[in-house]
């Protein structure tokens, strides 16, 4: 096990009518003047912005909104909150929305603190040492951005990149599952891929060994196995959305991650797709993820890993086969429950085009940084794993 | 899934040397003076103790030093802290130990900034709103304290409570699994018991349903099972002692609780034991576990909790039988594997009297406060339970 620094301060206040709570943990903090950040007019229309401000105006609390995020939230969008919060004097980023939202919130928190090219905390040529405070009212189970140290912005021009920092962990995350009931079924299906992706970027460490980590891994994927079906089948089912929203909660604020190098790579494949045909993130991930399996089980040493994934998690019998046969059983069976929850797993079915793999290639850069720790991906290898999404 | 709020504030250092961040970590709570506090000598005589005040030192920080914890740590002790904080006008308290010397620390630390009795916080007649800053090193892998709310202190004529209250969770916890390779055997393997009790009591809730949090329970109950062994065969086996050192964490800072009532009735029948006989805590809940696991399937409709944490934890068949046998059958591998580890499994093995019964009861105080919420615990079914510990 890899030496780690483990802190989440997040508070979470969870369960039905949390959103009510705002008011108070803003006015814990010492909240006078918030910016209330959100996507489309969802939650104008089902009244849930109405709601959260009230909450906050009847603690005392000054609002300022701004609207407009869309999924694969915008560089332009993050520059005019951060100038808007500057000249509001705003002392509290809100975000009430998905993984976008809230991304979107902590690039503004960060940036409306700093002088600077925002871009720059993108790609990483600087750090955001201070932001103002985020909190967050979350609506849809996916990212898990509302306890994590991470927010993914795309340039206009197609270009997606993350921050990183301590500075822009909210500090409490109001989590009601029964906002979650009106999310269409493909939205939830890619919700629940996203989860699976953060946990299976964690599982895939070159540095596993007889790992606690790897059981967290798995009995959030067992979990969400089990609960996405349900949530599938009732949308208001509240304990399925409870599980698959806590689920989304921990999947990425590295409760499942402790004490190992991690991967990375096929969101950064994902990154790639999503930026040139702004397909949900989730449903890129379902399409990436088996496909990158393959190649690491078939040329990366990555049969191990996988076939105890199968086992602990897809139920293939352990005596059955080789490893490899049933590393790759667990990945069609992971395919098969992908697809069983309406998801694309291939670049046809997600409306990808073949003959663009050179130009995502172009845009991913693997020859200017380090992309992947349990499979490193340069040009061949990120191509190879492109044109296994090709294949149905 | 119940409402819930979850805030784990700790930040952990985990790793080799995690000691020396002693100094960096109490600077940046702004302390100025700590009061070290430990148990017998082993942290004198391995130097640990040295390093630590050495780490506070290089920080600018003076130290003052109060040693004498004992296991299951006594009011006494925790009272001439508290006034050696005051005298001393100390802002933080450092424990360097395990969960008696944590949870000691933890007294001191709500009693410092208390007029009153502080054994009124352990009757609850009262609940500790502020409290010094607690930080911790941790010697042994056991009890949680490292990142839970919890303080459990025995007055010296027997009676062990506990205290609850936010105020007294860890600001940091040092890990370092290294520091537990001396630990001898017994002591090792009561702490996982310890850990595995944790778990159990959270595991055993009246609101359970298709729940991640009963996957991340048995997740942890897994990894103890295949950690222990590997500490026991080789006591400086980094990785085992790494894994067990965070499962001791999370099992008790809410991690594996999540969204449920939790039964605890295990809990207040060992603290009577371990209150009688001063035996090791985790070797009493060794004793008591599977016997209330036993009562709970035979009479308090636990065959269906139990059966499958027998199927998913230990292995049984889920096609075996009936599910009252494969509950039972789960409880004889959990007390084989409990003996395997040279754990006592009966009053006998602990050194417990069965004339001793009504006096525990007595010490229960069943009739004056609610104890388990899966099982409720009076009289009639505490005597019932530590009857059946009297069975080999």
């Amino acid at each position: 096990m890899e030496s780690f620094t483990f802190h989440v301060p997040t508070k979470f206040v969870f369960g039905r009518g949390a959103e009510g709570k705002a008011g108070e943990e803003a006015k814990a903090l010492g909240a006078r003047r918030a910016l209330v950040h959100y996507g489309s007019g969802s939650c104008v229309r089902s009244g849930l912005l109405a709601r959260v401000e009230a909450s906050l105006r009847d603690a005392g609390i000054e609002t300022v909104a701004l609207g407009g995020v869309v999924p694969n939230p915008r560089l332009g969008l993050v520059k005019e909150g951060a100038a808007l919060a500057r000249k509001e004097r705003v002392d509290l980023v809100l975000a009430v929305g998905g993984g976008s939202v809230i991304d979107s919130a902590k690039g503004i928190a960060a940036g409306a603190l700093d002088e600077g090219e925002i871009w720059d905390f993108y790609e990483r040529t600087r750090v955001p040492q201070k932001a103002l405070p985020v909190g967050c009212v979350l609506t849809i189970a996916a990212a898990g951005s509302e306890s994590s140290w991470a927010s993914v912005v795309t340039r206009e021009d197609g270009r997606k990149r993350s921050l990183h920092a301590e500075a822009v962990k909210p500090k409490f995350a109001l989590l009601n599952p029964e906002l979650t009931f009106t999310l269409p079924p493909f939205q939830t299906a890619s919700g629940a891929a996203d989860m699976m992706a953060h946990v299976l970027e964690r599982y895939y460490s070159p540095s596993a060994g007889v790992d606690l980590t790897d059981r967290l891994c798995e009995g959030i994927l067992l979990s969400i196995l089990e609960n996405l079906p349900r949530a599938l089948k009732d949308p208001a089912d509240y304990d399925a959305r409870a599980n698959l929203m806590w689920a989304g909660t921990i999947a990425h604020n590295n409760t499942c991650g402790i004490g190992r190098v991690q991967d990375w790579g096929s969101h950064a494949l994902e990154h790639e797709l999503s930026g040139l045909y702004d397909c949900a993130h989730g449903a890129g991930l379902a399409v990436v993820f088996p496909a990158w399996m393959r190649y690491a089980v078939e040329h990366a040493g990555g049969a191990a890993r996988t076939a105890q994934l199968a086992v602990r998690v897809f139920g293939v019998d352990p005596r059955a086969g080789t490893e490899s046969g049933r590393a790759l059983e667990g990945i069609a069976r992971f395919k098969a429950f992908l697809e069983s929850c309406g998801l694309p797993t291939s670049f046809k079915a997600l409306g990808a085009k073949r003959e663009d793999i050179p130009r995502l290639v172009d845009m991913l850069e693997p020859e200017r940084r380090t992309i992947g720790q349990f499979l490193r991906l340069d040009r061949q290898t990120a191509t190879a794993v492109y044109e296994l999404c090709c294949q149905d």
